[in-house]
């Protein structure tokens, strides 16, 4: 039981795999790999030169093959492509979970599948090229075809005997799915259903007919949300004629949620994203450099109008020079703000916590608690100011204390101005069917200099009572 | 296979509910209560007024109860508890999930808890006051007791015996659990392999010696990462002496990467956040205030520096008043870029994709990446200024090609320094064991605002020969 690494999360099992393998003891290692967790066997020979990785693999099993091959990255899985034989290539890949397999076949080019699918049993080949038709981004795109059936007038016993025979090939047979001869879904069934019956009861009897399931052309983040709301080990696919044409299993659920968080995060950051991006560091720096110059250049030409309002109140400026100091701190507390509202607002609409019919409760609610950093923000502003600006040089006119408190005033119509912005964007923006993450954080900061500055200046002109 | 509704993921189970309850066809209503997916009864129930759940609670037998008040929200369970007669409470109590179960009885008053204890069974009130004892953040706070167990010395057979007798109360028994005794993990088989099995075959045959586990006091964010990486269903969680104290399941993962996704993104938006957080609407606005009034207040202290600056090179800008045309834009585009930075480290730290032992490579990147950005800004700034302020009113000597040359070059220096500075500080926090995520885009935005300045008016200075 020894303490966990935050880089590995099972280092005892690489530890052990690396002194085995240290140690040349072939025998004990190939039984390590039939008995650790594959995750952790795939990492470890990801490491080595792809020579030894193919020397492994022979010593495995067949089954133990697909299991490992599958949990490689996929740039191991094409290197190995490369480095095989066609024909011992393809009985790995007749291995593989199906939509695993389904991904890596993508990547292949067109030659390169054409090479390959005469090598491929009738069934694995049907399997691949349907499972390819799908839309990434669709519940047809991350199916497996994984899946136990049996019939509705099967006993228990009966039903039992069908998995025994057909599903040492499947991996997921907690939910058995009961279909007629057309393959139309009649409902579903689980293992423990099935354990916990008496063997002679009918699958009849213990249907679940009103089941969660996804269309096949579904979006897979919708997918995802059923499994986690379902809280599903897997959820059935089906087609428009009711057939059950796959299984998405908890494991992508997790994936796709993660993946559809980051993609949020990053379009918030002003960040373009695209379905199926690479890595960081595998990404090339112009790829990288194409999704962020739209946002930056673009914000950068907005950002010129702020240029100008400064431009047209020169003249305030300069005679009270005061306003010029305040200004930088005005524009940046404008955009947290703005920035901090948009966060919360985007983080419960994603979280299912708010709904954009809530909209005016919402953007109420941020005017109550941007009063309240307003008063704040605007006291430090007027202590600031006061204690520490007395020296300034002021017009005839005017004390320090009245100039004091305009500028806090300012700024704390800026705070108020600023949070409602942040929220009503997002809430506008998914109101008007889009993703709210779009309304990026940059461009909420451009926007709030913007009024900012024009809020700045008129209440300036009106309470200096100049132009 | 009706079209499915953004907001209601079944919105057709709800219609079912809906329409035989204003048909007043109470039987057929609570044979669908049995018969539907649970979350979506208990969505249905929480719309209507308590005494009218109570009914229905009522109608059906205590299993379903207690599965229905599983998936009710938080404030509908306490709700109910206020309702219902301590008695009545303490039978559906005993039914629950015992991890929502003991999140629930956290969230009573110590009063309460006394009050509810006698009318507990001892079974269910030791399991209570045990999983409560476990920090929230922990795998002892979020994990389950329902979990099976057999012995290593049992026939298939006789192992599935003891699960029909055993299992009927528990959730998950997708992986049975083989321990000795003393409660000590000896390994783990599927319900898979002991179907799959010839009956007569002993369970030490099959068993899976080598298993991921968590340890009870392990952080919930490295036990979600576990079940995400190794596929799991559920996770055992054994304590120091390797006994089986509970498992937390593949659902909890989902939620938990979901919150703490969301927890970074608040974070990162300059909100402070602490575990046990309310929904939006149900949080008090000064609670709200609270989590954003310091770093607000902290960034507008220091955003002041950027006015003190801005005073010190008030000479230069009296001279060349286009200078401070082209300050706001420069201050928001290193913001936007240092931000664009940071959201792409700390997006690629979390999902594992870059560790912090990388920030060599990483730096080069950002800085490859930011010199493209920069050519592509100062190119904008470049032709906007000679096209556009030609008419602007230059000192003697100075042509608007060469200001507009120094401003762009200016600007060009500040993208490429806010993006080092936006991928640098979320990488030195986590070097320092800190999470990334803290490193706010606001707190980037204020300081490359201050380093901008300085850039700014130190190359407008040498290279227009002012000070």
């Amino acid at each position: 039981m020894s303490d966990e690494n935050q880089d590995s999360l099972e280092p005892e099992n690489q530890e052990l795999l690396q002194d085995l393998s240290e140690q040349g003891k072939t025998a004990e290692l190939v039984e390590m790999f039939e008995e650790l967790p594959t995750m952790d066997v795939a990492e470890f020979m990801e490491e080595k030169p792809i020579e030894e990785v193919i020397d492994y693999l022979r010593k495995l099993d067949l089954e133990d093959q697909g299991r490992i091959f599958t949990d490689f990255s996929q740039a191991i899985q094409i290197k190995l492509f490369h480095a095989l034989d066609r024909r011992t290539f393809a009985k790995i890949f007749g291995q593989m979970y199906s939509d695993i397999r389904a991904d890596l076949y993508q990547e292949l080019t067109k030659e390169e599948q054409i090479e390959l699918l005469p090598y491929l049993d009738k069934q694995v080949r049907e399997d691949v090229i349907i499972l390819s038709a799908y839309p990434p981004e669709t519940a047809g795109g991350i199916m497996t075809t994984d899946f136990a059936t049996i019939f509705a007038d099967m006993t228990a016993a009966e039903a039992l005997a069908k998995i025994r025979t057909d599903a040492p090939s499947k991996d997921m047979i907690y939910y058995i799915y009961v279909v007629d001869h057309s393959m139309v879904m009649k409902g579903l069934v689980t293992l423990k259903d099935l354990v916990m019956h008496d063997p002679k009861d009918k699958v009849l009897e213990m249907l679940n007919e009103f089941f969660v399931y996804a269309e096949v052309n579904e979006d897979r983040e919708s997918v995802a949300q059923k499994i986690g709301k379902y809280d599903l080990v897997a959820i059935p696919v089906l087609n428009s004629l009711n057939q059950l044409v796959g299984i998405v299993s908890h494991e992508e659920a997790i994936d796709i949620i993660r993946a559809e968080q980051a993609e949020d995060f990053e379009k918030f950051g002003g960040i373009m994203t695209t379905p199926n991006d690479d890595e960081y560091l595998q990404t090339s720096s112009f790829h990288h450099f194409k999704k962020r110059v739209v946002w930056l250049v673009s914000l950068a030409a907005i950002g010129i109008i702020s240029g100008m309002i400064i431009n047209a109140y020169q003249s305030v400026l300069e005679t009270f020079i005061i306003l010029a100091m305040y200004m930088p701190m005005m524009a940046a507390t404008g955009g947290n703000t703005g920035s901090q509202a948009a966060t919360v607002v985007i983080r419960s609409l994603s979280l299912g916590e708010i709904q954009d019919h809530d909209w005016p409760k919402i953007v109420y609610k941020e005017a109550k608690i941007s009063l309240m950093l307003s008063l704040s923000v605007a006291l430090l502003t007027y202590f600031k100011i006061a204690f520490l600006s007395f020296h300034s040089v002021l017009p005839a006119g005017f004390t320090m204390g009245y100039v004091a408190f305009t500028i806090s005033l300012a700024i704390a119509i800026q705070v108020v101005s600023s949070a409602v912005i942040g929220a009503g964007l997002p809430l506008i923006v998914r109101r008007m069917g889009g993703d709210p993450a779009v309304v990026a954080s940059p461009a909420i900061s451009t926007i709030v200099d913007i009024t900012g500055l024009l809020i700045y200046f008129t209440v300036a002109s009106l309470a200096l009572g100049i132009s």
